[in-house]
């Protein structure tokens, strides 16, 4: 074989490219100097017999090692290695056949400049996460809302199903809008092309990973959106999918192999459990319909046993990060993805870009059940090398009881007392993310049963707690709705649509509640900008006394204390009862009003302060 | 010091033993030829000075090698060496001063046969506990029902709160009751002296630690117990209370030093909470209140940093496996304790002996609460080298919802499930002791709202999950009651008394039900005294399905397949659905009924069915 791949190079110069047919070429592009230096081209011929063409590569330091035959013969797998000594510049890579020849250009690029400090910086504690979905937030153009040749033609904002026409124009409009509220980082649902014929608002039945998707604005509109984010030293997560792709995606109209996807007798959906996998008494059938079994019969389930599989989403994924500037990475479905994958896919990451910061959606039930699939504590045989964790539990076992449960032995605010005193399983629960709604959840609003100093209190613990912070668009301004179905919690953000009359980045239109909350999440979250307590700082949390739960967040520079009443009576506070944090400390002011509360106070019922102690 | 004991050594043996002082000595005797051959004696005096007296000890192989004066000058701590070549007899401990000298005789007993063979076995999943209260079960010698000179003289059945009358002779009356349930392990609640004024029933405050109760029959009862239990191939469980001792525990009443209890300005409680021992966010002051608050104020909380406390403590637990032939260890209120005195308790128990085994009683929320407690698989700093846990979670997230609560997600018997796949926490989670109820909590039936069949559920799931199966005294006869107060579920047993109507051991009186719960544990107990899967076969459980949750036991030799239906319709079990368990399988005969369901049946709505699968 590398006898032939030789005579090949040397003949390969000679050939005129002959556009005979169509090749694509994933990934579309790589980089000179990665680390990831073997690349496995995936290639796609718009004919059957790609199989039985030759191919080459004449290009200094560019040399194909192997060539992989798949099932289906219009595919072919090129291993390429890559020299350090390789110069940026269009591979020609050659198909021939007959005499007939089609050459190729696959750019090598050089890389992008400034890793780990322009981009790939990683997420942390420091951070505080918006996310959005970018048909929902702002429509900054409206000539991309239909595209032409696309399946879902559909623009309609009455329908909580159909088209908005946001896009990330209407993203980059506002950043001046979210680093009001002290937001540092950008998240949104998947922007890659999904080329489906409907439901197309959310994002995750990508159709093609190498193209952002055109009513978005594309892959110009992407790195614009970048670019700006990064300019204001803001930071940019993307919404990673490895477990399924859309039913449209070019691998599934035409599959390369016939264990591309995970394969059933009849239509086999996930469970949507985790504990199969890592019940010590479970069940192997269990186990595979939870990885194995589709996510939905839109989404086909990829095979990540198949190693050009894991080769295609490990290769995209340093895509992404390199061609846009990514700097942290959100994995959706975590749980239903292979373990041993994602391992190898996330050490990939991290390889290339030591500062990278991951973290996966597994919404499970149970501190053990989340932090297996994190790096943990546990001496067990399986271990995940995912750093953080889309934090389910100080949510469902957290603050929605803290604020909506009588306060118990084992009820109310005592379940977040002790989710996180369970903190100890895991390897560093400040990455975990945490938050008090998404996508796919009730809004917060609505599950405080439009209580709008509940809301407060939620979003200042959101704003103290440990761990990394992820606010939902429209939480600021009190949207409301249920989860059932998803659309309800997808609507509009007001003033993103020319015409809105309520707009939240102007504060036209919004109630004095709106606007209540939105200031408070201003004054606290450019607050904790600075405040490296809440950021950096450790935590210390004091046993829950009849509903009141105070906790500090304190380094050597600061210390904030605060104070949550999740009961329906006044109570007094005072440092003594604290003295650990408190000593050494007389005043206690509070960050939204600039007043000072002393070493004893009164918090009323249904109250929580943030307060910064001085001395 | 030495040239001084030397001295003595020398003198001693020309002294007469004047009876000028009572002189008490703790440990009341040891023996030869153990590991802890170093004994640490607690010497009370009934006058003070005694701190005044040379000790001496002229006996051969054993010797004196330090004399710890305390803060009460009425006791000593000696330190005494027993050489391996030392042999049993009276060692006389001389106290001379001004001339006059008190010979003590401390026993030095050659040991008791049948280490790790008859005694110190250790309990465990292959066993099946009764846990009774020995005042209230039965009534097998009325002449010590009142013990003259003891402070609680109350003797009324009528009462919750007073004396019942119930003895270890009653125990050994019924003794083929027990093991015609398939009992093979015997946990009483604490026969130790409890001298209080009221609240005797309990046990668990001791006021002398090398005293039988009196009322129980005292400590010739004790051993004939344990040897009648012995004889019979059944074990012995000792409750041991480490945390606390009774307020009119003689070292209470006259302290040996200043720091021998948990001191306090005011009198302050423990939280009772757990999470401030593990949490890695918790205050020191909430830990503090933890472990040396105390339990309740009649029972002082013992300093275990105080050596002469733990080594009090720890010597009273190898001389009562010793004395009495314990087989396991019950550990009262286990979190309360200090961990590192508890390892080092622990420690010297299985150093001395090997087989035997401990569980704790951490009645905590939580799988993570609770493994912290134990042996577990979480890389933390503090290790706990306990062996096992009574498995409160198994019964508060495990069968109480399988079976009181609607099927739903996290709901129902999803609970039971969950915890059990959460085992991977655990070093062994088979150590734990699972059960339905105690003498703290409400009754199972009461529970199940008095439901016979949800009571058969719950035994049925009892005597086939895994871990160590414990009965409490009643539950086979439904007996019913809230835990508050708690007199409430420690009820007399029927038939314990002499003219009791309702007759648990000859079934007289027993309603239909009764029986028929009774009749169930007999077969199913004495079933599992031979079923291989049931005691040490591995567990496999399948993801629960509409309330249909199915779950087997077994090994090479057998396999024992559990349909729990806690759904409201009748449902088909089919063997498919199980393949990897029931392969090769043709037949599933029910333990109970001896029928052959065969490989497809209906089970009806809230049933359980037990199944032995054969070809």
């Amino acid at each position: 074989m590398k006898r032939i791949l030789f005579l090949f190079l040397l003949f390969s110069a000679f050939f005129v490219q002959i556009n005979a047919q169509n090749i694509e070429i994933y990934p579309t592009n790589w980089w000179v100097g990665m680390k990831w230096h073997n690349v496995q081209l995936l290639v796609k011929a718009d004919k059957e017999g790609l199989n039985k063409q030759e191919v080459s590569i004449k290009y200094p330091g560019v040399s194909i090692t192997k060539v992989h035959q798949l099932d289906n013969s219009k595919y072919l797998a090129i291993d390429v290695a890559i020299a350090p000594t390789a110069k940026a510049g269009n591979v020609a890579i050659s198909f021939t056949e007959g005499g007939k020849t089609t050459n190729v250009q696959w750019p090598l690029k050089p890389r992008r400049k400034g890793m780990g400090t322009e981009f790939a910086k990683g997420v942390n504690s420091s951070d505080f996460i918006y996310f959005l979905m970018p048909d929902r937030f702002s429509n900054g153009d409206t000539s991309n809302d239909k595209i032409a040749g696309m399946r879902d033609q559909s623009l309609n904002r009455d329908s909580i199903y159909l088209r908005h026409g946001g896009d990330l124009k209407g993203v980059i409009n506002h950043l001046d809008y979210l680093q009001s509220l002290g937001v540092t980082t950008l998240w949104m649902t998947p922007v890659l092309e999904n080329d489906m014929p409907n439901r197309t608002e959310h994002g995750y039945a990508f159709t093609n990973h190498y193209k952002i998707d055109p009513r978005y604005g594309g892959s110009e509109a992407y790195k614009k959106l970048s670019d700006a984010l990064h300019q204001r030293g803001m930071k940019l997560i993307q919404d990673a999918v490895y477990n399924h792709v859309g039913s449209y995606h070019f691998t599934f109209l035409d599959q390369p192999t016939k264990d591309w996807f995970h394969q059933w007798p009849t239509y086999t959906g996930t469970s949507f459990k985790d504990q199969p996998l890592f019940d010590p008494y479970g069940s192997k059938k269990d186990a595979k319909i939870t990885t194995d079994g589709w996510f939905v019969p839109q989404m086909p389930d990829l095979n990540h046993n198949n190693p050009y599989v894991a080769n295609f989403l490990i290769q995209h994924a340093l895509w992404c990060v390199e061609e846009f500037g990514v700097d942290g990475w959100r994995i959706d479905t975590y749980i239903y993805n292979d373990m041993d994958f994602m391992n190898r896919c996330n050490k990939a990451l991290t390889d290339e870009y030591p500062a990278m910061t991951m973290f996966g959606e597994n919404w499970v039930h149970g501190v053990i059940n989340q932090s297996y699939f994190v790096q943990n504590n546990l001496n067990i045989p399986k271990k995940s090398n995912l750093q953080g964790s889309v934090d389910f539990q100080t949510l469902f076992y957290g603050i929605q009881p803290a604020l909506n449960e009588k306060f118990g032995w084992t009820e109310g605010v005592t379940k977040l007392y002790n989710t996180l005193a369970q903190d100890l399983v895991y390897k560093d629960a400040t990455r975990n993310v945490i938050f008090l709604d998404n996508h796919d959840m009730t809004r917060f609003f609505t599950t405080v049963k439009g209580d709008v100093e509940k809301q407060k209190m939620g979003i200042e613990w959101l704003l103290t707690c440990r761990g990394i912070p992820q606010l939902y668009y429209g939480t600021e301004i009190l949207m409301a709705g249920e989860s059932n179905p998803d659309g309800l919690v997808r609507l509009d953000f007001a003033g993103g649509w020319q015409g809105d009359k309520k707009n939240a980045f102007t504060g036209a239109g919004l109630s004095a509640d709106e606007k209540s909350v939105q200031d408070l999440i201003k004054k606290l979250g450019t607050y904790r900008l600075t405040s490296s307590a809440l950021k950096t700082g450790k935590l210390m949390q004091y046993l829950p006394d009849d509903g009141l739960y105070v906790y500090f967040r304190y380094d050597t520079n600061q210390t904030v204390m605060c104070v949550m009443n999740t009961s329906e009576k006044n109570k007094t506070v005072n440092f003594n009862n604290y003295s650990e944090r408190t000593s050494g400390f007389t005043k206690a002011t509070d960050v939204l009003t600039n007043n000072n509360l002393g070493s004893q106070f009164t918090i009323a019922a249904k109250r929580m302060l943030v307060l910064q102690l001085g001395k």
